[in-house]
């Protein structure tokens, strides 16, 4: 059943203005035209902005508590691979006509639970209705030491690969939602679980070294995104598949079949992060992921040429004909 | 004819990338996740987000050049309102499946053109589709001296209310655009730009006091608006309809017609700025807007009470049923 929608200002009031309340933006309640923020002396900040839409990014039918924490997460994600502390997020609601209160009472509860688990505070934003899909538009901010944030350029050819946690769980488990996959009952839940709601690697973001590393999230694939790293270093690079780390639920659902393998190495919504490094540097990397109990894997290697080739176990070289995923 | 539309990052690279390249952000070129900002010691940061949906905020047929241009500037406005001076903005934009390369081309250059005019740059942002209309999410951040943003809230019973150029043009104009209302013709084009494209009062709000003084733009219309303000004080407001300047175009299109006025102090777009203030600050006030050449005109004050009174030059007072415009 449907609740009514409450006015715009209203529905600010009601169910957005308490996310503003605390934290290091003064936000006014949303009742200003903007918020300010005092940088602390010593640091930079960091930003970054991810829009998702219904239909192409999420599925209309999704729960709003998942649609809020993926739209939020994958900013703080991004913030995670800049090795930023995250400090808020301005957001930008254009909602579908069919959008109830329910459905705005459910979003904006799924943001304070996010706010309390990541430290953040909605900083303001706007919020409009559409004729179309739900559209989802976060700016998130974060800080850095001053002249510290960690760069996806500056790989150098011969630099390790490395990632952190498992790949391709998000993109089997968009199958399987979809009905495109028939996964093992007991995988199932863990590969959707995984595409519906990313785990921005924040902690580990913060103790990876900044310098001397190049890092991005692995959010449009790992062989298109390793693919943006390798290009801005002018050289390509190599992923050896059987060093890609799988979840139990990928291993047993991909089993020996290729094609799902490639599924899993180029599917979006992994992220994790991936790192360019210098083999002198990968033990403080590798000591890093440890520090967080975040499992790390060195997958591969930055080479002379360009793009991302795949070598099999069997020694066979590959490369993969559609990369990643494209929003266009 | 339409152009094809390039590839997300062929987009990116060919339109976007070129904003991204001078002013206080680094931005990579926009092939990083984020971009960072160095704040200045002593100030703060104002930040501040929009977001204008097609057939909602602007009409699908309007030239993509204004559009652009009216969303950054709407964004700017609200930094105006803050006494910031503007540094850059994310962009978010979701581009409706008939949107060409052309129209790509022509709305990132017409943002090239606004951001020499303000001094601002592109620092970030998403480009994506949808299967609904082109919607586009701006986040704009400026800075001010540290604690002196400029608020909305803190006006009091007593306060004059203040509003620099002229009212009621941009709502008068978009009823000419649609049909609704038939303007003399030497009228019609200059309300018609109004609407189209504002003009953010940045050097006005860069020279008004920042303390003793309420400010907010009026973009929902200026019933609405200074309610919101009168609101914040715990109070009223009256506005004298014989104060609210008109333009020359505005006064020969609305005539004796009350219905017109009751539009041109209800209808939302016209991104001018509202002031409360204490009359003993008054005349700091207007000498800011002859500063800046912007006229200024006292149209009423903050009194006991609650809501938006109109009092009619024959003295009648009244309140308007629908007080301006809301998104949803």
């Amino acid at each position: 059943m449907q609740t009514p929608r409450p006015g715009e200002f209203e529905a600010i009031e009601r169910h957005f203005a308490p996310l503003a309340r605390e934290g290091r933006f003064a936000a006014f309640g949303l009742r200003d035209d903007a918020a300010t923020l005092s940088p602390r002396p010593g640091h930079d900040l960091v930003l970054t902005a991810d829009a998702l839409v219904a239909g192409v990014h999420f599925r209309a039918a999704d729960a709003p508590g998942l649609v809020a924490r993926k739209a939020l997460r994958v900013n703080l994600s991004d913030l995670a691979a800049k090795g930023a502390r995250p400090l808020g997020y301005l957001l930008c609601l254009s909602l579908a006509r069919d959008v109830d209160d329910g459905w705005i009472a459910a979003f904006a509860a799924a943001l304070a639970r996010d706010q309390a688990e990541f430290g953040v505070q909605l900083a303001g934003g706007d919020t409009t209705s559409t004729p179309g899909p739900t559209t989802i538009a976060i700016t998130a901010i974060g800080e850095v030491h001053a002249g510290c944030m960690r760069l996806r350029g500056g790989a150098r050819v011969g630099d390790e690969v490395w990632v952190s946690g498992t790949i391709g769980d998000a993109a089997l488990g968009l199958a399987v939602l979809e009905g495109r996959l028939a996964a093992p009952v007991d995988a199932r839940k863990a590969l959707a679980g995984r595409y519906l709601l990313p785990r921005p690697r924040l902690a580990l973001g913060l103790a990876a070294p900044a310098s001397g590393v190049a890092c991005m999230d692995v959010s449009d694939g790992l062989v298109q995104d390793l693919g943006h790293v390798a290009a801005l270093a002018g050289c390509g690079a190599e992923i050896e598949a059987g060093l890609v780390p799988l979840s139990d639920a990928a291993r047993a659902t991909v089993g020996g079949d290729g094609r799902l393998l490639d599924v899993a190495l180029s599917g979006g919504d992994d992220y994790e992060l991936l790192f360019a490094v210098a083999s002198s540097r990968a033990p403080a990397l590798a000591a890093a992921g440890e520090a967080c109990a975040v499992p790390m894997a060195r997958i591969g290697r930055l080479v002379e040429g360009q793009g991302v080739a795949i070598v099999d176990p069997d020694g066979a070289r590959r490369r993969l004909a559609r990369g990643g995923w494209t929003h266009f």
